[in-house]
């Protein structure tokens, strides 16, 4: 790969490294990063933006002893590189293999893990304050993308942060980019900093002219005379000093000299501070400066094209965005509300066509829910479009905000199930579990990906709270299914009359449960397949009758199986007293790592082969 | 009451009252609600604060078409006796009368329901944005208290609406307290402006001279000679101007004149602002002025004395107390954190003894839980003590932060199950279904108060996380019940060892399972009583011997059915393929209004006559 890169082995050569060294090594990690993502895609462009960043942190502090927390955590590879994991790159995010995010079981260097957005200052802080506590002597930083400071909980823990003193160093890594682009007040204000050439200059002169003599009462009379338009050039960070944090920068992130300067300064300093780094994402790799959020996290491509190889077939994701904008077209009561992935929900065209019914909130889950609540009353129809993993962070804003009120707010709910490659921070398992706990919450979940657009276009026409929860991906090309395309709230549909025993499955798992009853034809077992449509409430009636008949019941969902549709099929059926075993298919009670799908799939159980198996050998049990 | 008051009916009659008359108005409020409250209890030392504040709204703006949005909203009284409640006072909180917060089933004049803190920014801007897309014109109101700005989702709010530049007024109600003191850099902040007495001149001085000249620029250079000292005296409210909204203030809360011409001013201009009103919590009720804290939510009580009269047992918040001082003595790993709470988790004696070891970390239950982790990290033991309700906001932090990574923090959830006067939005009886469906959680709960405290010192010396549930109020002192002082990981307690069906009761519910085995004695059905003790892993070897023994099996838990132990255990039985029906008794799936305790079991079919009635008959039926 490079001189470097080759006979590099342990953090204690970076303290060592010159200047030039430390720029040589730069370009030979940005090579090979963007020639190992090429062949097992990943997370790319934001690790591009902080290859400088993380070596001005191993030339400074010594991560033998010092911790380092990474926020959201994909753009810890050069760090991964850092500490013994280049060897294992070949391997990234597949199963077994290499994480895409740090992971304490991984690597001493991994001081914690992570995979959602926000939390690294919330750890930092509490790793300060058990230092001090525990009267230990290390430097704790805490790094954070300027997007994932628009998250609640990261204001909230620099509000903290600020207020006790606790010595700890945040680096705001600014790329003003979250995943796309950012938002915000906040993301203007620190465009306005990053703008400001003058900065390091005028920083200096006022130090200099402070530290001689104690002239600031003089000039305060003046200072009233200030105007809105130049009040954030006068003193750069001042928001960030208002909580309570000294200031650094702003830095420019591919500057080893500067960082390393700024860096050893707050080093030193008592207290907590922040230096403000200005990175550019996918830097020093033209189709990802060019195109940043393409290369965020990516499929392998060709490094000379920039093109990604495999193409994608229809996915659940691009039917809802193009049935949204749809349905937008006829009706103008229909709001979009994103929180900060306009892409990866595949809003971005109804944000170019309806901008102003289409709101990007910032990485801020909760006020998304919440805003989308005060939008219902109102009378029009706002559809929050959110991964399953992040709306965990808005549970009590679904609870207390839109279901109390019953208010019509469409929840439509994106990678639902296994994700595959980002692990266990990111699997979509909890959704059906968490949702099903609270009253006045209806759900759904389609069978193919044309009946999703049906049943988005049924859920906005409805005055109660809705989540249509569907997967990464798209459809079995094995099956080609008729998509319902009327539904009667709690009416579940069956796909065949006759069989022995009934497979209650949930959405895609329908699909599943076609190749199960492919194989159990086979061992001339006849099945009944049910699609749920709705999860909640369940179709007792049709229940019923599948009680009646005393088959043996079936359920199969790509979920947890505490609390899921198992769990109220299971209840339903004990509470009618009858002797009828339901056999419950999802995920067991532990998280599910990272590899690809089908991997995933296997070893959890929950393929057709695995799933036909264990039912043909229940029935011989019998 | 007063002369105004008395013949107050409608809000109208407030755009015409004289300065003298609202005055005068205030006064008869404040003492209507110290009588009100003195006799049925409630929130007073809150509403006390925002009586002028509120007749100053009332008289700026025409709520037949505004918006105003409270914040929590057991500060609406006086909202409330403005908009035809007044009369119904006498029944403030009780099953059946008036609800403690804003309820739109309540009134129309209530926009937004509420309950839960820093919700109303992100209400407001939906709602202003609804507005605008529906070519709407009305004002916007958003009431938030200094407290409830410290929580993540009321700053993800503000970034969002100082970005997009929506007409809005957040109304900053700063009485410098949340519950208890305030903490956090925003509230040193919001403390240096509200101490600045020179305000309200140098703006005009500023406004005056900004608007002869432009002669900003001229003076920029003598204003990077400003130290640091003096910079939040500059320009109050840069804060808040950096993240995009208009600020105003601070104002003088309890001067109506003041506050009007304040309000004026807010509303006409265009874009996005913030009021700062400066508020005291209890003003004008001498008892409630010196203890702010101990009248913001109050029994009945004396309004000579300002005394509670009825006295409170031994609670289970008070051994949870008592404990945490105990085993921190003996062992100083022991870190304690609230979430602006530490009176109402029975923190203050640790927080006085152990200050180095205490963290309070404002209303941020998500930043909380996540550095809890951190701690946890550094070979401490954190526990966080929080209200069951509360912790739904950091469902994702403990699942993602603490639970992947099986970090030992110890969450001490007060108030689970019913807490009555709060309603709705504070019940805590979701906490073990959401909580169950956390993979590496273990879930506990005491079945009476002594055994509380032996739970906590053997939880605080596991390795892995832990949840320990405990009610509101204290024990049933019908009941003696021995504690358990030795827990083994998932085993249960049997109470007695005959019986023809199980009872399997959590926490202390057992009480309610033991009136109801001495119902049933008498109708000459024998129960044996089981205490979960662990509520996840449940004890699968004692549930083995039920099954084995064909024993009828009743589950009772003060959690909603759906998730909960009911729900695991006919799960495990419907597993073990026999036809034993579990007859479960929990909530039904609906939220539970406000009312006494007692009421809300009775209704709910949650107190031991109703499940002994339920349990006799399905014996019948068979």
């Amino acid at each position: 790969m490079g001189n470097i890169l080759d006979s590099y082995n342990n953090i204690e050569q970076i303290s060592k490294m010159s200047y030039n060294e430390l720029e040589q090594f730069s370009e030979e990690i940005r090579r090979f990063l963007i020639e190992k993502v090429s062949k097992t895609g990943g997370h790319l462009a934001s690790n591009l933006g902080v290859v400088e960043l993380t070596l001005s942190l191993y030339k400074v502090f010594d991560f033998n002893i010092d911790k380092l927390i990474w926020d959201v955590g994909h753009q810890s590879y050069v760090h991964k590189i850092l500490t013994g994991r280049k060897d294992q790159f070949d391997t990234l995010r597949m199963y077994g293999g290499l994480s895409g995010f740090p992971k304490r079981s991984e690597s001493k260097y991994d001081v914690f893990d992570t995979g959602h957005s926000s939390t690294s200052i919330s750890a930092g802080i509490g790793i300060a304050r058990a230092r001090d506590i525990l009267k230990d002597n290390y430097h704790v930083i805490s790094i954070i993308g300027d997007g994932a400071l628009t998250g609640g909980m990261a204001l909230e823990a620099l509000n903290d942060v600020g207020f006790r003193k606790t010595k700890m160093i945040v680096i705001l890594n600014d790329n003003a980019m979250s995943i796309s682009s950012n938002v915000g007040g906040l993301s203007v204000y620190l465009g306005q900093l990053r703008a400001d050439p003058n900065y390091t200059r005028i920083k200096k002169t006022v130090h200099n002219k402070l530290e001689k003599s104690d002239i600031g009462k003089n000039i305060a009379s003046s200072m009233h005379k200030i105007k809105d338009g130049i009040k954030n050039f006068v003193i750069p960070g001042m928001l960030f000093e208002n909580m309570g944090l000294k200031y650094f920068g702003p830095v420019d992130g591919h500057n080893l000299k500067e960082l390393i300067t700024v860096i050893e300064a707050a080093k030193n300093i008592e207290g907590p501070s922040i230096i403000h780094v200005k990175t550019i994402k996918g830097k020093g790799f033209r189709f990802a400066e060019e195109n940043p959020n393409k290369f965020h996290g990516i499929d392998p491509f060709n490094r000379l094209t920039g093109e990604v190889s495999n193409k994608k077939s229809e996915t659940y994701s691009n039917v809802f965005g193009e049935t949204i904008v749809k349905l937008a077209e006829k009706d103008d009561k229909i709001v979009a509300v994103t929180a900060a992935m306009p892409d990866g929900t595949s809003l971005t065209n109804f944000a170019k066509r309806f901008p102003e019914r289409f709101f990007d909130v910032g990485i801020a889950e909760e006020h998304a829910v919440t805003m989308c609540a005060g939008i219902a009353t109102c009378g029009l129809k706002p559809v929050f479009a959110v991964y399953s993993t992040f709306l965990q962070r808005a549970y009590d804003q679904v609870l207390h905000d839109v279901c109390i009120q019953e208010l019509p707010v469409v929840f439509a709910i994106d990678r639902g199930g296994i994700v595959g490659n980002d692990g266990e921070t990111h699997q979509g398992i909890f959704d059906i579990s968490y949702l099903n706990t609270i009253p006045n919450m209806t759900i759904m979940s389609p069978k193919c990906t044309k009946e999703l657009s049906y049943m988005l276009a049924w859920a906005i026409d409805k005055n109660y709270p809705i989540a249509i929860r569907y997967p990464r991906g798209g459809d079995n090309p094995s099956f080609s299914l008729e998509p319902l395309d009327k539904f009667v709230l709690g009416k579940w549909e069956e796909l065949n009359s006759e069989g022995e025993i009934a497979i209650i499955a949930v959405g895609r798992m329908v699909q599943t449960a076609l190749e199960v009853q492919e194989i159990l034809k086979e061992l001339e077992i006849k099945t009944k397949i049910i699609s749920t449509t709705f999860i909640k409430p369940i179709d007792t009636e049709l229940l019923d009758c599948v009680i009646e008949s005393n088959m043996k019941i079936i359920t199969i969902e790509d979920n947890i199986l505490i609390g899921g549709l198992g769990s109220t099929v299971t209840q339903y059926v004990n509470s009618k007293n009858k002797a009828i075993e339901v056999l419950s298919f999802g995920y067991k009670d532990k998280y599910i790592c990272h590899g690809d799908v089908d991997t995933l799939y296997r070893i959890n159980g929950l393929d057709s082969n695995s799933i036909a198996r264990v039912i043909s050998e229940s029935i011989k049990e019998k």
